[in-house]
């Protein structure tokens, strides 16, 4: 099973190139500015792609907390199985710094479905699903747009409606994707490494929430800022692949329908979670 | 947050009963022959229902090979993020007990899709989804049915095909479903009680696929006992909700439409992933 599994990878690693590999030139960069970079104690690293085209208020307020050192003290302090991980202060106590939004709009959706793909199957939130030209994964009614709850996306824990949350407390998600909660909670970003570190953690289990039952179980973080106030040496830098190209369609095909020597079966359809937006860090 | 999140749990486990409710008699046994109890090192227990009407061979080779004290030995060799946990013989090298099977056959579907329920949107995976009569969640594409990959779910890992697996190696899925697995693997099982020992390893990084670099990574089974074969007094004892009811019906229907006060807007439909059957240890 295992010698298998393993010359599968070697296999797929000096393979000829396919179709549907990427050329150099559809790797983009993504801004620093886009990058929130958290680290919790033990220097487990996590970074974070925020989606300012998408919730722009929530994004402004989480760029003036990382710039206050807001997430310099914060603490994980739900660990929920199958569903997420939150993080933020989980005293309920501590002021906002200045400038923050203390009820931003509710920023859940938007009026165009501008993806450059569209999967040939639907999911039972949404009429149809795609990316966006700018690396994200998009779902539609054919009315409105939105960033769907999948594995890794982070959005922004609130009260009960109509509370929108500021941003200070926020969440990433680790299990089935919690669909449910598309156009119910605004999405901020995506994990595009070290979810591991948030995946991994003991779960909690008080109320059956997932929330850490001592205070002394929280994980505390150690340092969050944007990677453009990193200085260069240490400033993470990514790339998503972009989506408006052929190889781009072939690979989504070919995910659509997978092939010999594991698979017997093709699909003949994907989720959208199941086919995220490819991110690397830069070369 | 907190607050209110604990605010809602307490109201709901205090509201009066909703049309939604299971009644005492829509619990059922499940049969002791049917509990896989497997104990991780620190005496943490997983329990897992098989699913002998869906995979007789494998289900069959499952359980003699509990009866002769492989799993026992046997140790969680990958942890691959998002998608699954996989144990059993990391060497490669041990001999299956007598009476297994070592080429099951292909235990992937089967011609009947007799759920008793049927979701009211499908999936990219099938043209319906619901719930069998006796407890699991099921999937079609109008010929043949078929257990879905969804978190917790159970399958047997396999070489390349025509490779089924013997059963001697078995994982759990820890992320979104990975679907496109459907029909390609057996599944054989549900594990219905402490997948945070297995969701919440720690990440493996070998070749890309989760596995351990290094062997005294492995963590290692101390028991796995069909339920049936431990003493009564220590014997785990588990219900499921039965599905065919108005209740369940109703349960799906929320599911599908959830409401305020934390949510404002329903999706209309329900993953099967997300509506797994409901269970519970027996009062």
């Amino acid at each position: 099973m295992l010698t298998s599994l393993l010359a599968l990878a070697v296999q797929a690693a000096t393979a000829a190139p396919l179709p549907s590999d990427p050329v150099e030139s559809d790797w983009r960069d993504i801004p620093a500015e886009e990058l929130l970079v958290m680290t919790l104690a033990g220097e487990r690293q996590i970074v974070i792609r925020l989606a300012p085209r998408y919730a722009p208020v929530h994004v402004a307020n989480i760029r003036r907390l990382a710039a206050a050192g807001w997430w310099d003290a914060a603490s994980v302090y739900r660990v929920h199985d199958n569903y997420v991980v939150q993080w933020g202060d989980p005293t309920e106590k501590k002021p906002l710094p200045e400038g923050v939004i203390a009820r931003p709009p509710a920023e859940y959706d938007w009026p165009a479905f501008d993806a450059v793909t569209r999967l040939t199957r639907t999911d039972p939130y949404s009429t149809a699903t795609g990316h966006s030209a700018d690396g994200w994964p998009l779902a539609t009614n054919g009315q409105v747009a939105w960033l769907p709850h999948c594995y890794a996306m982070v959005g922004v824990a609130r009260d009960l409606a109509p509370s929108t949350g500021s941003g200070g407390d926020l969440y990433a998600v680790i299990g089935h994707g919690p669909r449910h909660l598309d156009r119910n909670i605004a999405i901020v970003g995506r994990v595009l490494e070290g979810i591991e570190h948030l995946s991994a953690l003991p779960r909690g289990t008080e109320g059956g929430l997932g929330l850490y039952k001592e205070t002394s179980q929280h994980v505390p973080f150690v340092r969050g800022r944007l990677a453009s106030d990193l200085p260069e040496s240490v400033r993470p830098r990514f790339q998503y692949r972009a989506a408006d190209n052929v190889r781009f369609a072939a690979w989504i095909k070919a995910r659509e329908n997978r092939q010999p020597p594991f698979f017997n079966l093709p699909s003949g359809g994907v989720d959208i979670c199941n086919v995220m937006p490819p991110v690397r860090r830069a070369p």
